[in-house]
């Protein structure tokens, strides 16, 4: 990839570019599975994956949690004025973009430069820090996978943004959403996000859905255009999840998100932006959010990180699951891949790793065990049994009867006496456990 | 109602009629809030409700799970001869029914009749069955609200029904409902419901979930078109559940539903049949899964029952709390009441609740806590500000600005714009608590 | 109770004293159910519950969360001096206790003042607000219910306070106990409590579990024995809280702190404040937590919330539901009711309710649904066949063989035997639908 | 291992003898990892795991569920007799452990043989059974891990077996327990289990707990006394589980039953069977469970299978989670290894998987994945710095004031004026994904 950038401040002094190393390498610093260079399936790894750093985790998270403050202390939070220190956040953040070999990165307009009350002020603010960024990003290579607007965590959006019930509230997030737009169009960034967790509600009894849903479409509707009629070409993204901070989250899961892209006629230019924490709260495996995607042509872009099976919130934890991911890619390789975006770190390191250095054994890890599980899903599709066994399970769809039902041409008479003709059907394994053991023995 | 039916065999000794007595009353097989007759927010109780009992959780259930057989040893299965033990349980059922005040019942084709695995024989059984249960009707005035078909018993469909991978297996699946449907017009039911317990999958790594989806959907067209052409008038409900007995079940909910119904063609002639348990197994209340069926117009029937929160799977015991049936009832008055159906009772007594009596004090408080949160909510909407206060919540979209973006005037550099010259909004009280106080003053 | 506390700051102005006023009052800001001078049971609503205030989710919880800022912005943290702001925070408490007719409160140490990273900083500020404190509780006649140590918030504690690998940190909660038992027994507190939120691990792969357990154990011996030796007479409480903000929190549950307790030798002096949400969240209703203290002679005290079942965090709602309560109050009443505390308010408003008010209607509501539940339980009790059902069930180990059984008098053999002589046993329902419908009854 | 049985019948035909044929085979039917003569940590293979099949869910178990009926039709379950039919079934119980290399088994006195309502004449059968089970035993070398009485499927159990109210239904329990004990001493059982899986309650409205629990400590101590006059010297397992299909079950989790061993001073005879799909429905990780067993000195016994986190049920899976398996073979090496049982796969293959072959892939899969885990975790435990980086976060134990803590030298004073005189602790990172990186560096 491009230039590592370290200036005279070097925030993570020390350490040093990561490198792949391969499999016997000792060192927690290199990758062994991840060459961005490997060619798999077709195309290099960075193709597959085009691996984006998180502003808001990596760079503004401090650890905090509801049951505590801040336990990150970062060197670029030091100056007092706003754009300095947005600057230095920035410097911090090339810097680790470029010695953590991560070719894109993505961010809220609010990870940037902290904005006040004053609509025009943080307007200014954003383009100020987007000239900054325009030169590290030509410095350095790094690209932008996509850009979104913090919605959620200034209290005037308590209610929801878009679907708050108050429109003078709206009209703030819309302005929020056309500067975040014309810095992710300035910066060649190639999609851009919706993530709404405040666009549900709290209770239902102070809530009118239906009217909450249309106010939603529209705001869609109106960003979309502003951004075509400004040359924007890329996909729109909305995240899905079930709850959390609200109670109750519109952008549910997929198949939720499915349903209202059909209902407000938003399907030419909205897709997904899938994370696994977030299927995992809804009730769902990742696989599943995926092949949901997939299944609709809606595979926009992936969230990185994983859940914990034992804890009803979003952990955000860094990605470490073989089996899960394996088969995840399993289903973004049949499907053709990632459609228009990326693989995102939207995880973070503990409130207790505290070492600078815990950043970069954390994108190691995660980047890691992506390469290894795409490398394993590709060698499950080229040398196993594992597709040939699915396709026969459905072969009887492929010709005869089964496939005139496929072309709509039987009545539910004619299947009812192909079923009184033909007796009882033949008793056949679903060969769970075959084909479970099938991925073990490539991990 | 119509007239008791008890016979020489009278399965219910003991247990005479049951009749509304009124708040006072100390007798647990009386009803103290549910009296049919009584007229609120317009309409009698018996019209809202429609109350419907179960022939499968009454009269063939037999308190066995996958720990333990039955416990409940029903006189009506006694006799050898299927017909004849069908032709008990249906009288078993009726005089419940009747004895219980119920007018209307539901029930899955082989709940009435068992079934062999011979197509002809099967739709005969059940063509005799459908015989009696004219007379039965007749003689009680009892009426059918819905049938359907069990898909996800017989081990030829452990893989699916419409959505297995073997064609033959679907045209089963086939013949079945045509059976159903027939015996449902000839019934004159109002409704036909498909719950697709195994049309979903155990492992996505044998499955081609598109494949299946568009077989399901094919199904539901034919299964529409023959009961069209042969002058079936009432709605096809499809009941949503997430998961069991399959790992993930394709209709999860009703948003998921939603979307499926607009992608296949089908919001015209299907609807929703909602769950309490069913929702909170989704992650979802019972409250949002009304409000998302009367959003889009889909709440077509309900099935009454509860979930218990601390178990993770399907109890389906008989309601009885008050905050959430009250809830309930304001979301469906609200939204203009049940659409086609009516209130189902797809619950069930304990395993260890063995008594005849049982059965009757488990509808009697379902029946009496129905009618009391009908009353509650009646009086909450009539008689409280709990509507104004949504309604003013919304007021900013009533005129203004906000009603031209309602109206779809706005573009996004206006919202912006209005944000930018109005400055900061005032912070606005949900009033959460407020509104649930409210809720418990009226109960 | 007491005198009403306000001065000429007022920071509830507007909303005055709230009193009982009864079933039908239209007042949202007066109580039906609670009359702190009904006796109930043979005592006085007041000397049932003892309700307290809780400092924090009252006075400084700001209505932030992980997903954004402070929503509600107090009066009382104007001030610049952290004393004087403290004392302004103080009268808004106790103006609010006053004015709410809430007898008792609790706090933590960094609830009443700010405290920095000076030990002995810390003690003299704590120390001054008591002083203040006790002039309040004069004035007021309201009492501190209990006293606590916030050994969670502060990053040194991020891998815990007693259980903390480090032994620095560990004597930094010391000091904070040390000070907070101070000044619990200054104030005349009637119970001290230990709440371990990050007593816990994040990941077993760092975690000597084992070795923190002794730490802890270590640590509340010696605290229980300073207490002591100063003359505290108390009970010590431990909540039990299964996760959050840790991965896993060793307090899990009631019936692991006993384990805990009986392992340590902490039995004689420590009991359990059980909390309605950390119930839930641990897999367990309410009433399950309270009938393992209950039997084990721990039910040291309460505090009231709510959780979101459809939401795996602690959501801390305020409490609403009458059939949890209900059954909640017939556990403590059979139980001979709480044993050294009361009923705090460990619950906050949502972030969204941001009038002054809310926190009225909140703690109205809350109290009015725990005495309607307190008379709804007493009239079960007094009125029913409830107590009666569920002795007779165990009737046959009254006497007979059953009662030479529990007197340990029989061996293996012995009932062996007895079986085999007295052949199948006849089937006795459990009656759970008739026990549901009866609590209904007299909700 | 010893003999494979295989007789005229053979009802696995085709299917021969499993093996070790090392990472490069391709075989579906063949160890990858598994070798029984391999040294690992000092001991073989099969002394580490001490492999059980499980009678139930192999040979017993037919598929359904709570939706439907049997699907795996077995050929052993043919025959009229009781006794006949029962020795088919042996026939093919031993067929399978020595085809599968399983050196031990385990059974519930009704999965070996068909118990009716006479004590006596259940008696005879399983004594039958057992002089068969001797031969075969003999023949094979395969040896009995533990036995068990089934006290939960009989609807006598449906309140519980030695918690049921009815003492004339406890006596039952105590039968049937006499009789699986006498069989377990008879097969030179090594251990015997204790599942309460009826032990807890459906409704706390119509139980006695305290009652209850205080009967099943009577009863377990009646049992233990039997058996160590009779000359058992094995282990009594507990195996907890926290509900299912009780409402909430006694034995929630290792931590409760830990608690009520002690109350009941049972803790020297009596330890832990822990399964992994019950520590998750408990809320805890497999590892967790473990540790809690393995710092109370009651790590008895392991049921290998998996969850499904997706799902709220016991689905007992077979084991496939390399992450998983790892760090919890971590914690039974470093814990010194399982005390006196192994590890019985309480796993049931798929209701659709129908092929014979698919129990023998489950268990090669199963075996397999615990063979891969162990040699993983051995080097992870001896080549890396895992044990280290633990040992050092607890270093100011070690020496100086930390272990005068640790001694009981210090009170809470001395604790206070560590703290006061040393200052602020440095922040010392948790490393945790460090730590979970070095474990995927090793899989």
């Amino acid at each position: 990839m491009g230039n590592i950038i370290t200036g005279e401040k070097e925030f993570f002094k020390g350490l040093g570019q990561v490198k792949f190393e391969g499999l016997e390498s000792d060192n927690p610093l290199a990758f062994r599975w991840y060459d961005e260079n490997r060619v798999v399936a077709g195309k290099t790894m960075k193709e597959h994956f085009k691996f984006a750093g998180a502003y808001w985790h990596s760079f503004v998270g401090n650890g905090s949690d509801p049951f505590g403050g801040a336990t990150h202390i970062f060197p670029w939070d030091a100056k007092a004025d706003p754009i300095e220190r947005a600057k230095d956040k920035m410097d911090a953040a090339f810097e680790f973009f470029t010695k953590m070999n991560l070719p894109y990165y993505c961010f809220h307009d609010v990870d940037v430069v902290d904005y006040g009350d004053n609509v025009a002020e943080n307007e200014h603010r954003l383009q100020t820090l987007v000239e900054y960024a325009k030169e590290k990003q030509a410095k350095s290579g790094v690209k932008l996978l996509w850009g979104t607007a913090n919605l959620f965590s200034h209290k005037r959006y308590m209610n929801g943004a878009s679907t708050n019930p108050d429109f003078h509230v709206l009209t703030h997030g819309a302005a929020q959403v056309k500067c975040a737009l014309d810095a992710t169009i300035a910066l060649g960034g190639e999609n851009y996000t919706f993530w709404g967790g405040r666009e549900g509600y709290m209770t239902l009894l102070n809530t009118n859905m239906k009217r909450e849903q249309e106010h939603f479409a529209k705001f869609l509707h109106a960003a979309k255009d502003y951004a075509r009629k400004n040359g924007f070409k890329g996909s729109f993204f909305i995240e899905p999840k079930p709850a959390e901070p609200t109670k109750h989250q519109y952008d549910f899961d997929a198949a939720t998100v499915f349903g209202f892209l059909q209902k407000y006629d938003l399907l030419n230019d909205f897709s997904l932006n899938l994370e696994v924490n977030h299927a995992t709260l809804a009730g769902h495996t990742f696989q599943h959010e995926l092949q949901v995607a997939v299944d609709n042509g809606l595979l926009g872009s992936i969230d990185a990180n994983r859940g914990d099976m034992q804890n009803g919130w979003d952990t955000d934890q860094f990605p470490n699951d073989i089996n899960e991911l394996t088969e995840s890619m399993l289903i973004i390789l049949e499907g053709g891949g990632i459609k228009y975006g990326g693989v995102n770190f939207d995880a973070k390191i503990r409130r207790n790793s505290t070492d600078p250095a815990d950043l970069f054994y954390a994108h190691v890890g995660g980047m890691d065990i992506f390469a290894r599980a795409l490398i394993t899903a590709d060698n499950i599709l080229q040398k196993s049994d594992y597709k040939k066994v699915r396709e026969e399970r459905y072969a009887s769809f492929d010709s005869g009867k089964g496939k005139e039902f496929e072309e709509g041409k039987l009545s539910l008479e004619d299947l009812r006496n192909y079923a009184a003709e033909n007796g009882e059907p033949a008793t056949i394994s679903g060969k769970q456990e075959y084909l479970e053991n099938l991925i073990n023995r490539y991990i």
